[in-house]
C-alpha cells in the first residue's frame, strides 16, 4: 500500500478497483431493491426521475451495504471543507493538505459551508463535484455524513470537537496530554494555586480540562473548584474570566487557558490590574498561533501540530479515496509544550 | 453583463460563446500555420504527436491572435494560485474568493507553486485541470503568463508586487494613498521628525514610500534621508532598523513602517530601549493584520481591504473566464487608516 502512493501519480481513470476490499455492486443493490440498474445509478448521481419512495429504499440499501462507487467515476479532487473560513490556523491546515495532495497529483478544492445553509443545500455543491474524498474541518452533522456516505464519497473529520461514532475517520491532537503537560510545567515551577479558564462543553475542552485536573491530582494538589471557570474561547471572554479570578483576595499565581485567544485576554486583564507577567502571574495557552510568539512576553503554550495533523488527515482521506483498507480510522497526533517567557516560579 | 452573474448559477457546458468578443477559431489558426485542425487541438491540449517545430509555430499563432478556447471545454473551477501558502492574510483572501465563487456556483481549487519547481513544472497541474480562470496571488513570471495565455486560460494577478505589462489584469490596493495618509496622520498630530522603514524595491513599497515623501512635501517638512531606511519586510528586520534609528541622538518621534510585521519589530526595539509607545514614540504600520489589534498598545495602521480586493479579483477573473468583455483590466481598491493606540502627539 505504501509502495503505491509515494510520489507516484494517482491514475485518475483506471486500475483502482482491484486493490480495495471486495465490494457490493450496483447490480446487487438493484436486485435487492427490486429496481433496475439505471434507477440505482440515478439515485447515486442525484438525478431526477425516481420516486421519493424508491429513492429512499435504494439509499437505505446503499448505506446498509456500504456501497462505494468505483473511484474512476470521480474527479481527481480532494475537497477541503470548512464551516467558516476564519480560524487563524486555517492557512496552516490548507498548506499541509496542499503539500500532500500535490505530491499525489490530486487537486485541492476548498469550500466553506454556509452557516445558514439549509440541510439540503449543505454539501450540495461538494457532492455535485464528485470529489475522490472529503477532508472536513467543519463538524459534519449526522445527516451530512450520511449524504457523503450515500454518494460513496469517503471523508475524514479534522480535529473533531465532539465525540464521533467509532466508524467515522478523524485526525485530532492529544488534547488530554496537552492539558496535562501545561499544568505539570506550572507545578514544576512551584505553582500551587493554578487556575484554568476552560471552554465550552466540547470534547477537546473536556480533554484539556481533564488533563489539567489529572496533573494536579498526580502532584497531590487539591483542585479548587473556584479556580476552574468555563467560558467561550475568545480573547474577550478570557479577559472577563481573568478579571474575576485575579480580583480574588487569594488570587491564583498561574492561569492555564484552554486556547491562545483566551490567554491573550488574560494578558489584557493583567495589564489592567497592574500585574506583571510572569513576575506576578504565569500564563500558559493552547494552540501556538503564530501571533503568540510576538506578544510581550512571548506566550508559553501547548503546540498543536497542525501541519502534521493536516498531512496525516490528507493521507488518510486519499487512502480511503482509493478504496484501500486502512488499519485505524482515528488518529491523535502528539502536542508539545513550547516554553517561552510567560511562565516563571511564583514570587516569594 | 451584471444581470448575467448576480446569483445566477453559471452553466458549465453551453451558451457562453455568443456573449464574448468575436474570436479567432481553431480552423483559422490551423490554416495560418499550414497544419490540420487536430494538430492545433493537440497543441492546445498539451498532447504528444506534434513536432517541436510545429508546436512552436502553432503556439506562436495562438499567442499572436489571442485565441481563447471556448469555456465549455473547461472545468467549472477557479484556480487560486499562491507561491507559498504562508502569508498571514491568505485566509482573508481565500475567504473572499470562496464567497464570490460560491455565489457563482464555481468551485475554488487552491494550489501553491513549489518554490523550486522548474519552469516546466510550474503551473503544469493547474493547466492540466483546465480551470475556467486563474487568480494568482503568486507573481507570475512572463513565461508562466504565456503558458496560461497559450492554453486559453484567462488570469488575474492579485496584489502585484512588480510592474506588469498594461494588458495583464490585476487587482491591488492604493499603496501610494495609504503611505500618504499614514504620514499625514503623524504630521497632523504634530510630528516633524518622522522616519520610515521601507521594504525591498518592489512597486508596492516604492508606492508607499512615495506617498510618505509626498505627505512630507505637502506639509513643507524637508525629508531627512537619514530617516528613510530600506530593509526586508520581517519583524526581525524592522526591529534592527528601529534600533539604529532610535539610538540616534536626534531620534525620530514617529516611525512609519512599510508593513505590520516591521511595525511589531519597532515595538520590540522600543521595549528594549525603554521607550514607551505612544508616549516617546508613535508607530504606524501597513496591512492591518488581525494580530495588530491585540498587541499593547493596539497598532495604528493602514488597512488593506483584502476581502474587497479578493471579491473584485474573483469577479474580474470569472468575467474573463466567461469570455465577456471587461472595461478595465486593472483595479486598485482604496486603503483606509485605522487609528488605534500607537499614535499620539509628540512630547513637549
Amino acid at each position: 500500500m505504501a509502495d503505491n502512493r509515494s510520489g507516484e501519480p494517482a491514475d485518475d481513470e483506471q486500475g483502482e478497483r482491484g486493490d480495495g476490499p471486495p465490494s457490493v455492486t450496483i447490480a446487487y443493490i438493484a436486485e435487492s431493491a427490486g429496481v433496475s440498474i439505471p434507477t440505482v445509478s440515478k439515485v447515486l448521481n442525484g438525478r431526477s426521475g425516481v420516486s421519493g419512495q424508491t429513492r429512499a429504499r435504494v439509499e437505505e440499501l446503499i448505506n446498509r451495504y456500504g456501497y462505494r462507487r468505483p473511484s474512476g467515476s470521480r474527479s481527481n479532487i480532494l475537497e477541503l471543507v470548512f464551516r467558516e473560513l476564519e480560524h487563524m490556523w486555517a492557512v496552516e491546515i490548507i498548506r499541509g493538505v496542499e503539500q500532500v495532495a500535490r505530491k499525489n497529483r490530486v487537486g485541492v478544492m476548498i469550500s466553506a459551508l454556509g452557516l445558514h445553509d439549509t440541510p439540503a443545500m449543505s454539501l450540495e455543491d461538494t457532492v455535485g463535484r464528485r470529489p475522490r474524498c472529503v477532508l472536513s474541518v467543519a463538524q459534519l452533522s449526522p445527516s451530512e455524513r450520511e449524504k457523503l456516505t450515500t454518494k460513496g464519497i469517503p471523508f475524514v473529520v479534522f480535529d473533531p470537537i465532539d465525540e464521533l461514532p467509532d466508524d467515522v475517520p478523524f485526525v485530532g491532537a492529544t488534547n488530554w496530554r496537552g492539558g496535562h503537560s501545561a499544568t505539570r510545567h506550572l507545578l514544576e515551577l512551584g505553582h500551587r494555586r493554578i487556575a484554568m479558564i476552560s471552554g465550552p462543553d466540547h470534547s477537546f475542552c473536556r480533554a484539556r480540562t481533564a488533563g489539567h485536573l489529572s496533573a494536579l491530582a498526580v502532584a497531590g494538589v487539591p483542585a479548587d473548584p473556584e479556580l476552574l471557570v468555563r467560558t467561550l474561547l475568545t480573547r474577550e471572554h478570557g479577559c472577563d474570566a481573568a478579571r474575576v479570578l485575579l480580583s480574588r483576595p487569594d488570587r491564583p499565581t498561574a492561569i492555564f487557558a484552554a486556547n491562545d485567544m483566551q490567554a491573550l485576554g488574560v494578558y489584557q486583564a493583567a495589564r489592567e490590574l497592574g500585574l506583571s507577567i510572569p513576575g506576578d502571574l504565569s500564563v500558559v495557552g493552547f494552540d501556538d498561533l503564530p501571533v503568540v510568539g510576538w506578544v510581550d512576553p512571548p506566550l508559553t503554550t501547548v503546540h498543536q501540530p497542525l501541519s502534521e495533523m493536516a498531512a496525516a488527515a490528507t493521507e488518510l482521506a486519499l487512502t480511503l479515496g482509493r478504496g484501500e483498507p486502512v488499519h485505524q480510522v482515528g488518529l491523535e497526533i502528539a502536542t508539545t509544550l513550547t516554553i517561552r517567557g510567560s511562565t516563571a516560579p511564583p514570587k516569594g
